[in-house]
């Protein structure tokens, strides 16, 4: 049926009469209520699946009162504190918002709690502070003039996302939302009884829309209500005395405090994760995936469907991990803010389908004076596009207040011509997959597929100056002809390699992302230099390979043929030239964007070519390495020109620039996604500006197109 | 007598009558040949000191030719080189010049040469590989893809400083001077007995002046006979198996090659040293210094005066060493390029007088159209003569083709004038000290006194991208009237700290300058912390106190207030605002000049102000600790006003800002050097532009000064 289906919208009890003509006009097969509005009981016999946002660990704070120990806890470090003489007292919420968070004397603190002397980096022996719970203060005795920390236990007495939106959306009279912890006994046992019941209670009801299950990802408060650490990966908030007791046994050695702290990052995906981290979360997969399955049987057993949403309390389930397909879900939905976090959803397995949420999301951020919610459309839509073209979600949908959206001029027409141009690719592409290059490209990094599509990310698609040089990379992937796998240090070493023609190691120095440590290790170098001497091409962008020792800062210099200069060679000369004549830069005509590029590259050894230079120093450079190749990228934001640049990067280090234009456009604004098997070619203009393009097909031009703004035209083979 | 004395010219056989007229139309008292020129005779009876430059080293092939194995060496690292299989052959000479340098294969290779695995680090053991005198290579039996380096010694068959001035100059005929090893027995016997025999051929000659004594700083030429590398403080060309055998007995273990390559890096002064490096300077430095004493004496036997060039073959003299007094010296010679390379000469103690060199040198790459000698003139006076009020030099010269100068309009006018203002100087202050500040600054970093006013220095003046920011901080000091010492790590640990009321620890992470593992150091952070805590100024530039550790960069973060994003803690948000109400900005009405500034600088704590940020990040922080105080500069590039920020951060971090109007002028372009004992006051135009300045004398302003272009006007008190 044209125009219809693949489509959900947000509805509320203010818009009841609106919800249904919309539904109608934009032809919306789905329904669903969001955190802060309600679903009318006037919709739910409309020709319309029904989804129920369902929260599994707030929305209940009677039940978490009368249960203090099993909300849920984080584990939190204080501020650094300077002992001035042989005491020091820290105060241990300073800093953090006591609306938010409480700590937990319930479980012993001597037990649970680490101070560490952050001079030494050794533990403070429990028998050297004490603890004051009126005064919420930890008393050390300190050697004069080090550092210490407390790490503690604290229970999330207001939910992070509930308080995000209360301050977002400037809620007054609703109360905090307690989050309880669903992994402990009592409340695992309440949670499941309470979900028959609303499965019993709400037969119109056709899709639990889990939000989401049990832990979520770290959002911790300050004492002025200002976010103050956010890790959209990250396990501090899913963690309890009663988990990690389990996991002790599990894990065969000892819990520390500061496996989770780390520090003070909390584990961001920019640290090497350390051996014990990776544990726990292999741990909290497999326990959140075993408990996750026991909550969507149950609504299977009401013959129900079960959605998953992508956020929020999403930790433990890894949808890349091994053990997400057991849950046995029906459905995954996220948000897609580009198209890396398009495909971090498309390209999830083990579900009957996918949907995206698309942006904007209606709040009254964007829809608002100087707000630009039909911009903000047209360039989600742009970068969605080019991605769903490469691996389709099943679904698209909106969120928010609908009231917002119907109130704006336009808006509705342009998300109806997102809607209707995202049913023409599934009515066209008949379920067939767009044609990709004849080999695979690997991106190289600490995580590998656990981080799939999630590379150099901080937040869900926010944007950080020191990531978009990075991020780019994969958003530019995401709608690339190319079959694009995540692997890691250990993937190498155990031989994966073989596998791809081109490998890409793509991050800042000493981050997860580039490697730090692995890049020396014996194995993992002997192992890269050998299957690029044999043919392989090593992609490097930033600090690739970044580790220093003995003498290199990049220890795959003599692969990439560029080291960077941090200083000790100074007193050596440079004697680097440009030279802009070479295959990957036939057609771009622009000055490169390569974002913050990097300071300090030079190129050695007798087989470079450096194509382009800032301030004397390189920012790209070919290098040919026994029968492979290299080439090194400062950096490279998105863009329709640097994807175009990458395009060329990929095919000449992996030797294959003659098949390149197989499927090719001229045009470096607009790209080609082939479906051989319907016979049908995409043409997309990832512009709002009208243009021109030469269609190419197995090497030869087949036709000039004359694309209007953001078109995607239908060219037959 | 006025317009007379106090300076030094270069002569030439083609210049004699020219000589003879500005001798006396200058007031030179002095008269000298420079490497290239000759001494005529007809001006040795002149009523003007003669100076003949004299080489210990060069300038006797005969001598060279008949004792090869006396023929001074260097420590050459190959470059590194990728096994691709189970053998490798390294050709020893590619990429160095064979004119230069010769592989030694006299003494025997498997003694004194090193083969590494630099995959591993590992010393690959002597039979593993083997060497080919005739090839020139080295054979390794390899583990493939590792990456393999040979150390070896060469002779120096082409003295480096000839070698440069051959192809500067453009030489064509002249035989290519070999270096010979006056450590070695029979040439120390050679060149004392060589240099009596000068000394009775050479009656007129008033000053022996070394060029200089026995081993030239680092200079290695590539295989197109451009610089490879250059440190003008390296010792790889001070080496022997004669000295080395000393060096063990001396040190007590044995001795390797990589003290001297590391890595490759041949001991840069921006790598923090090795305990073993440092002790082969110790031995250097009391081996040369008692050889040059045994010259010096000679010299003295003969009634001429021993001065020595620092520069060339200044290696192991170090003047700023221990032993640098015993050898008697009459003076030091020393190119002038700035303030901080007037101070490194004006500075040193032991000797009668210290001689500068001022720019520009009267060679042909400036004496040439395009070239702007007299603008070089200006800029060169500006900047050594506030340094030269704080502590003068003795005497000032020129150096090169007397002819170039003399050829060119207005530049002998132009010098005429920076002499006469030079005597002025001297003439006004009649040897007393301008004011300092009531308390002693000192900066900290690995070298300490032994390195005092060479910070960040690669080679001897020279620009670079990556050290002005740094060197700034030096060069404003150079003519600020603070009383500045230099320390190093173990002085702290010593507790010398109690001397100062300001210390400053500048430059670029994990090099010396900032200080990279001392900060790990519990003694060093400990003290430093005390130390500020009960009242101390810590002023950071650019990296201060940078070792990524127990969750901090910056070690002192607590100190300074600010730490740096380097991408572990990007999850964290940071709510930096801007105040720039501050004394330090009080007369600062420029844009404030960083120099490349530092990304990811935020403040933290409670008690920072942050002054300027740039890209969200901080440039400028002030912050509290305790009793002390602490300022963090993201760099600090020379400028008129840097210095006046400069001194206003002194005496903010120091707590006496109440004291710093004791003498002082408002406009920034002029600084103020008050000669108390004999009552005058130089204010000093540092621009080449008209302006005015109000002078303050114990915090009262007193007059306004209207000053010519580069004018320096003496005021009485």
């Amino acid at each position: 049926m044209k125009n219809y289906g693949r489509l959900t919208l947000p509805t509320d009890l203010d818009v009841i009469d609106e919800t249904i003509a919309l539904k109608e006009s934009l032809g919306a097969d789905a329904i669903r209520d969001c955190d802060g509005t309600q679903m009318p009981q006037e919709l739910l016999d409309l020709d319309a699946k029904v989804y129920a946002t369902y929260y599994t660990t707030r929305k209940d704070n009677d039940w978490a009162l009368a249960h203090p120990e099993e909300i849920q806890q984080e584990y939190l470090m204080t501020d650094r504190y300077t002992a001035r003489n042989s005491t020091l007292t820290i105060t241990l919420m300073k800093g953090f918002h006591t609306e938010q968070l409480k700590p937990n004397f319930i479980d012993d603190p001597k037990q649970w709690w680490e101070v560490i002397d952050r001079t030494t980096g050794e533990i403070v022996p429990v028998d050297q502070w004490e603890y004051d719970e009126d005064k919420g203060t930890v008393t050390i005795q300190t050697i004069p003039y080090h550092v210490y920390t407390v790490s503690f236990l604290a229970f999330l007495i207001w939910d992070p996302v509930h308080m995000y939106n209360f301050i977002t959306n400037d809620w007054k009279d609703a109360p905090h939302q307690l989050t309880y912890d669903v992994r402990q006994p009592q409340t695992q046992a309440y949670v499941k009884e309470k979900l028959k019941k609303f499965c019993e209670a709400n037969p119109h009801v056709d899709v639990i829309r889990f939000t989401t299950f049990f832990h979520q990802f770290t959002l911790t408060f300050d004492d002025q209500k200002r976010e103050k650490y956010v890790e959209w990966f990250g396990y501090s908030a899913s963690v309890s005395p009663y988990i990690l007791r389990k996991f002790e046994k599990w894990a065969g050695y000892k819990f520390r405090p500061e496996f989770i702290v780390d520090q003070g990052y909390h584990n961001s995906l920019f640290r090497v994760p350390s051996k014990e981290f990776k544990d726990f979360i292999e741990f909290q997969q497999q326990e959140v995936c075993h408990l996750a399955k026991e909550l969507v049987d149950i609504v299977h057993s009401y013959g129900k469907e079960a959605m998953m949403f992508l956020g929020d309390h999403w930790i433990g389930t890894e949808p890349y991990g091994p053990y997400f397909e057991t849950i046995g879900l029906d459905a995954v939905v996220g948000s897609v803010g580009d198209g890396v976090t398009m495909r971090m959803i498309s390209d999830i397995k083990g579900v009957k389908y996918t949907e995206g949420r698309l942006l904007p999301y209606f709040f009254p951020d964007v829809f608002c004076k100087g707000g630009d919610p039909i911009g903000e459309a047209h360039t989600n839509w742009l970068k969605a596009r080019r991605a769903i073209l490469r691996s389709p979600l099943d679904r698209i949908g909106y969120g928010g207040y609908l009231k917002l959206a119907l109130q704006w001029p336009g808006f509705i027409d342009t998300i109806r011509h997102v809607i209707d141009e995202f049913r023409s690719i599934h009515d066209t592409i008949q379920g067939t997959k767009a044609y990709v290059s004849p080999f695979k490209v690997a991106i190289l990094n600490c995580w590998g597929q656990s981080r799939r599509w999630m590379n150099n990310q901080v937040h869900h698609a926010i944007w950080y100056r020191e990531i978009y040089s990075y991020v780019g990379i994969i958003e530019c992937l995401s709608g690339m002809p190319i079959d694009v796998d995540f692997i890691n240090f250990e993937d190498v070493k155990n031989g994966i390699l073989d596998q791809y023609k081109v490998i890409i190691n793509a991050g800042a120095q000493y981050t997860s992302w580039s490697g730090a440590e692995n890049w020396i290790d014996e194995d993992v170098v002997t192992k890269v230099r050998q299957w690029v001497d044999q043919g392989g091409g090593f992609i490097g962008v930033g600090d690739p390979t970044a580790y220093q020792y003995q003498g290199q800062f990049f220890q795959l210099s003599d692969v990439l043929g560029v080291d960077k200069e941090i200083g000790f060679t100074l007193s050596h000369d440079k004697y680097n030239e440009v030279n802009p004549e070479h295959f990957l830069l036939e057609d771009i005509e622009d000055e490169i964007d390569f974002g913050e590029g990097m300071n300090g590259i030079y190129a050695h050894g007798d087989n470079y070519q450096i194509l382009s230079q800032h301030h004397g120093y390189a920012q790209l450079v070919t290098n040919t390495y026994g029968k492979g190749r290299s080439v090194y990228l400062a950096g490279l934001p998105y863009s329709p020109q640097n994807c175009r640049l990458l395009l060329r990067t990929i095919y000449w280090a992996a030797g294959k620039e003659s098949e390149m234009k197989k499927f090719y456009v001229s045009n470096v604004n607009t790209e080609v996604a082939a479906f051989e098997e319907v016979g049908k070619i995409a043409v997309i203009n990832n512009t709002t500006e009208s243009l021109s393009t030469d269609l190419y097909m197995h090497g030869q031009k087949v036709q000039t197109l004359n694309l209007k703004p953001m078109e995607l035209r239908w060219v037959e083979m």
